[in-house]
């Protein structure tokens, strides 16, 4: 019999799927075990409804009486026009036992989901994997927790940490799978950013170049106090994505966009491509950061991920907030 | 049973012991096997001799007897003054079978060592795990195959590929962890070189600060068209390396130093240490290279290793040559 961290670890996968779909609402999965084995599978749906529960109940039928969900994020105690809240379908459903990752920030639940389901009788354990489900639904626990969305810069480098030529030529740098994969998180991001330079010198469309995936290509926004051209969203600065309704921003570049998000301390997560080439005299990554001395760049950024694509590497870095 | 690689692979490891003290000779490894357990193990001491064989099989003894010897290199088939060639040891000893993993370069063996030893009617396998045994003496192999030392260049930056602060200021990019194992390379290394701007700036040491292997500081070199200080060995370009009684070369920086190297195309392999941190806009690893485009920058490198030492990461490469 596998173990509930086991399980659990299923069910942050499955809130995977929602994203970036489910936004403005969490990005949640639940998994329906019984007797060992999976009854059920469910996540948010586009739009934010329905919820995981809700798809995994009407998935389990009868099958889930006496089961024990697992659930990535604490079930709703919130009743809503668009359907009943999940602790009561949980309820209604004859669910044994309920395991719960991180309870729901979101004051309308907020420890009310769980206080619902245990005055039915049903065992409730919660704070299970706490740190991964927070991780797999991040933009929106950011928004959730911090009002702002969550931050991702992306960088693709040579092992020198150059971004192009010092004539400005990057085609190309990585290989196939990274740019791949650097599509698949534009697919992942409610937005992306790039700096003036970048734009005039690239005119970069942003889209997402995925078989299946162009329709979820972001909003396109421009770091910049001017105009915006057309399709595109002008931000005057770091800070003022906040009021923007998203939830999550990709930096793409250039090196100027990329430190003014770093200075302003408005970057959560670094996504570092690095191909296996060298430049010498290049472009830069980054720009002025506004570092002060050595010891304050430590204890700020920690390893997250690192693997291979193709012949690069990618390296994911999250900032290490006390928050 | 274990299987030949395995024991070979064994073998291989034992070679690392000999380096760098069985310079001028080859760092070579030796395991001797009988009825699937090890009977004796040895390598190349200090000085070059006795060979890895002659150590082995006089660890064994008459335990030598029926055995399999593996060896990393082809057991040699010239006597000398200071002893025995190992082919004819074996064949004294009454070894069955010898595994060998690279033939030997150097023409007074060349296949001879092989060739006596089947005459005598022992069984010899030869090629097993060669690329790894050739790694494993990269210094001494490339003496012998190309008339020049292995050259490793270093570098230790930040996420960014900065090696400094702008103004210089580099202690501490990387951790205690990484900087131990970056003592270990100077260990194992004939010379160590820096250039002008950082023997100015830092005035480096370049000894071996770890417990038992500080007596192991090699040679300093200072790329320099002018004369070196006192315990320093002036080169004028990366070529006139070759005439240097050395078979292994540390290019430790700066900037300058080490783009000399790359474009002299005299680097066999990157050391790559990375910090968790960002310095923005600090030094540059690299000053130019001479690279015309992009296209001209891939297919050179190859990752070797890559492994987390402490909170850094760090990245081997090696060269890709079509030699």
């Amino acid at each position: 019999m596998r173990a509930d961290a086991d399980w659990m670890a299923a069910a942050i996968a499955l809130s995977q799927r929602g994203r970036p779909e489910a936004a403005p609402n969490p990005n949640v999965g639940c998994l329906i075990v019984k007797d060992g084995r999976v009854v059920a599978r469910g996540w948010t749906q586009a739009g934010g409804r329905p919820h995981a529960e809700a798809m995994a109940l009407a998935a389990a039928g009868d099958a889930a009486h006496g089961a024990t969900a697992y659930v990535s994020l604490e079930p709703c105690a919130h009743a809503s026009a668009r359907g009943p809240c999940c602790a009561d379908l949980l309820i209604a459903a004859g669910v044994a036992r309920v395991v719960v990752a991180a309870q729901d920030p979101d004051p309308r639940t907020d420890g009310q989901g769980i206080a619902r389901l245990r005055a039915a009788g049903i065992a409730v354990d919660s704070g299970l994997l706490i740190g991964e489900a927070q991780a797999a639904m991040a933009p929106w626990w950011s928004r959730a927790t911090r009002g702002r969305p969550f931050v991702t810069l992306k960088l693709a480098t040579s092992l020198d940490g150059c971004i192009a030529m010092a004539d400005g030529s990057s085609r190309w740098i990585t290989g196939a799978p990274a740019r791949a994969h650097a599509h698949l998180e534009r697919a992942r991001h409610g937005a992306i950013l790039v700096g003036r330079g970048t734009f005039a010198a690239d005119a970069p469309t942003l889209d997402v170049r995925l078989p299946g995936l162009a329709s979820r290509s972001p909003q396109r926004l421009l770091l910049t106090h001017g105009d915006a051209p057309d399709g595109w969203t002008a931000l005057a600065a770091p800070d003022a994505v906040d009021a923007l309704p998203i939830d999550s921003l990709l930096v793409e570049g250039g090196a100027g966009a990329a430190a003014a998000f770093l200075a302003a301390d408005r970057v959560d997560r670094l996504l570092l491509y690095r191909a296996p080439i060298l430049i010498g005299a290049g472009r830069r990554a980054l720009g002025d950061i506004g570092l002060g001395d050595l010891a304050g760049a430590h204890g700020r950024w920690r390893p997250a991920d690192s693997r291979m694509l193709g012949s690069d590497r990618i390296d994911v870095y999250e900032r290490i907030r006390k928050e």
